[in-house]
C-alpha cells in the first residue's frame, strides 16, 4: 500500500497556485485525513508549497507523529484559531484560503482578530471535496469491501425480523454484527422502521414491536478502513397487498432506471430525474420527498448531490448512492438504495443483494 | 411527565427581550430538541414572541407534527437558508439573533443574500446553551439513569478483559451491551486502549490484542432517553509495578480532589486547578495534557468547560465530568472519570463504580 497523501497534497497545491493562494487551511477531519492520514479530532492542517503543517493540541501529538510522518507538527498554544493566527503571521502566509461552508462565523472572527491586515482570508470552498469525489483504485477497493460487508449484514438482518422483536433490538444486533465482521462501526445510526414508522425517511429505532403485515425499512451502512457504505432494503412481513406490491415495483423500477443511467458525463440532475420520472408514471412522485442520492467515501454524505437540477457531471471514480423511496403517512414507506461506482464506461453496482420484494 | 418545552421557550423569549431581539434562529439539533422536542436532522427553529415556527423539509414533516405539537410547521421550499430568509421577510422579523459559533460563514451569507437590509442579523451566542446548563429535576433523573447504565456496562466490560481479546472486540461488545440494556447508543465512540495505546487520550479501538502486564483505558458513555453519560476506568492486567501504582494513586487523588471541590459558586477554573495541583505534587502535571472536564446533558460535550482559568461559576443543576489523566508515551495512560451533579449544597457523583485500581 503506497502512501497516497503527498500526491493528494500536490493536487491541492496545484489548485492553490491556480487561485493565487499561499496556503489552504483545512479544518474538516475527513479532509485532513485524506491529505495527511491524521485521525485526530481537533486541529488545523495547513497546506502550503514545500511544507504541510498540522497545528493540534497535546491530546493528539503522539498519534499525529505516528500517522502523518511527512507533516510538520506545531503544538497549539492557547485557543486553536488564535494559535493558528499567530503562526500564519510568523510564516508570512498572506493569501490564505479557507472554506466558508466549514468555518463558523466565530472561527473566522477569532482568526481575523489575531492576523488583522497581515493575512487576507479568501473563500476557497470545496477544493478537497472536489478531489475526494474521484476515488483512486485503492479507495474503490475499500468501498467495494464496505459495500460487501453491508450486503452481508443486511442478509443477516432479514433473519432477525420475527414478529415481537423491537426496532431497537434489531438495530443493536445489526451494529454488533457490523463490528464483529470488521467494521469500525456504522456509517450512520441504523434505521430500522416497522409499519407506519417506515413512512419516516429518517426514523430512529424505538421499542416498537414487529407485527405481521407490516413494512420494514432497513437502512444501514458500515465504516470499513474509514470508508462508508449505505444500503436500504424494504421487507414485508407477510404477504403484501396488491397496492404494496405495485408501490414496491415502482420504487424498484425507479432504482433500476437511475442506476442504469449512471455513467461518466451524465449530470446528477439527470440521474435524479431518471428515478423521479418512473415514480411520476405511477403518480407516486409526490411521495418521493427527498433527493435520489449522494456521494459516498470517507463520509457517508459527500459530494456530489444527486438531486433535482444538479448540473455537476459524473466522472469515472465517483461513488454515489441511488435511493428512491415513497412514504405514505399512516401506511408506511418503501426505499431501495444501492451504492454505485461510476466507471469509464457504464457503472458498477457495489451493493449486490437482491432488490426484489422480500416477504417474510 | 409534563411538557417542558413551552417553559424553556419562555426563558429564551425573556432573554430575547433583554437583548431587544425579535427572534432567535436555532439551527443546532440539541437546541431545537431542547426547545421543541423535534428530533429531526435538518431545519431551523424560529423562536419569536407568540409563535414558534419550525422550517424543515419533507423528510421531517411527519415526525415534526408528532413531536412538536405546539410548534407551527413551515415546509421548506428550495435551499434551507433561502427559504428561511424569504419567510423572515414575510413575517417582518427585523432584529434577528443567530449563534456565530454554530453558523457557517456560508449559511450567514446565504441568508443575508435573501433578506438584504430587511433583517439585521445580530450575534446572540450561547443563549440556549446557557439555559441547558441548569438541568431540571426530570433531566437530572435521566442523567442519573444514564450514569447508572454506564456503571453497569463498565462492570460488565471488566469481564471481557482476557489476554488475546482485541480492542475492537471489547468495544463492539460494550456498545452492544449498552443498546441491549436500553441505551439508544454510545454517546461517543467507545475508547478501549491497551498498553502503549492507552497513552493516546482519544485512541480508537484497533485489532491490537490484550497482553499481560498492560494498562487498559476504558472510556465510554451511553445515550439514554437522549441524555448522555461518560465514564472512564483504568485497569491493569496483572499486578502493577510500584511506578504504575503511584501514578494511579496520583490520578485517583486528583479525581477525588476535583470532585470534592465541586459545589455551587466555585469557578470551573478552580475545579480544574484542584485536579492539576494534586498531579503537580507528584510531578505528573506535565503529563496531564487536557482539561479536567466538561458539561454533560443532551450532548456529551457541552457547557461549561472545566479548564484552566475558566471564570464560569458552577450552579446547582449543572452536570459535569471530572476526568484527570496522565499519559506517558511508550508506557501508557491512566484516566479516571466520573459524572458529577452540582447540588445546592455540595455535589452528587452519578457514576458510582469503584475508582480503586483494578488488577485482573
Amino acid at each position: 500500500m503506497t502512501n497516497p497523501y503527498p500526491k493528494r497534497r500536490r493536487a491541492v497545491l496545484a489548485e492553490l497556485q491556480r487561485r493565487n493562494l499561499d496556503c489552504l487551511l483545512v479544518t474538516h477531519p475527513a479532509n485532513w485525513y485524506y491529505l495527511s492520514g491524521f485521525t485526530g479530532d481537533s486541529g488545523v492542517l495547513v497546506i502550503a508549497p514545500g511544507r504541510t503543517t498540522l497545528i493540534t493540541d497535546g491530546r493528539f501529538t503522539t498519534q499525529a507523529k505516528q500517522e502523518s510522518p511527512g507533516v510538520k507538527l506545531q503544538l497549539q498554544t492557547g485557543a486553536l484559531f488564535a494559535s493558528l493566527g499567530a503562526w500564519l503571521k510568523l510564516q508570512r502566509l498572506k493569501r490564505v484560503g479557507y472554506d466558508p461552508e466549514q468555518w463558523t462565523v466565530a472561527q473566522l472572527k477569532a482568526l481575523q482578530a489575531v492576523t488583522g491586515a497581515k493575512c487576507r482570508l479568501i473563500e476557497a470552498p470545496g477544493i478537497v471535496e472536489s478531489q475526494r469525489m474521484a476515488k483512486d483504485p485503492q479507495e474503490l477497493a475499500t468501498l467495494r469491501k464496505a459495500a460487501d460487508l453491508a450486503d452481508q449484514v443486511m442478509q443477516y438482518a432479514f433473519t432477525l425480523l420475527k414478529p415481537g422483536v423491537t426496532e431497537s433490538e434489531v438495530a443493536a444486533e445489526i451494529e454488533f454484527q457490523m463490528k464483529k465482521r470488521g467494521a469500525s462501526g456504522p456509517s450512520f445510526e441504523t434505521i430500522v422502521a416497522f409499519g407506519e414508522r417506515s413512512a419516516l425517511p429518517h426514523a430512529r429505532p424505538t421499542s416498537k414491536r414487529l407485527r405481521k403485515n407490516e413494512l420494514v425499512v432497513l437502512d444501514m451502512g458500515v465504516i470499513l478502513d474509514r470508508y462508508c457504505s449505505d444500503i436500504t432494503r424494504t421487507v414485508f412481513v407477510g404477504r403484501g397487498s396488491r397496492r404494496i406490491r405495485e408501490w414496491y415495483r415502482a420504487v424498484q423500477n425507479a432504482n433500476q432506471a437511475a442506476t442504469q443511467s449512471v455513467r461518466a458525463g451524465i449530470t446528477c440532475g439527470e440521474v435524479d430525474a431518471a428515478a423521479r420520472d418512473v415514480l411520476k408514471n405511477s403518480s407516486l412522485d409526490t411521495y418521493f420527498v427527498h433527493s435520489t442520492g449522494h456521494g459516498l467515501g470517507l463520509e457517508v454524505h459527500e459530494a456530489p448531490r444527486i438531486a433535482r437540477g444538479q448540473p455537476v457531471r459524473l466522472e469515472a471514480g465517483n461513488v454515489i448512492t441511488i435511493e428512491p423511496g415513497v412514504y405514505l403517512e399512516g401506511v408506511g414507506g418503501i426505499r431501495i438504495e444501492d451504492d454505485v461506482a461510476v466507471g469509464v464506461q457504464g457503472s458498477e453496482v457495489l451493493t449486490r443483494i437482491s432488490r426484489d420484494l422480500i416477504e417474510i
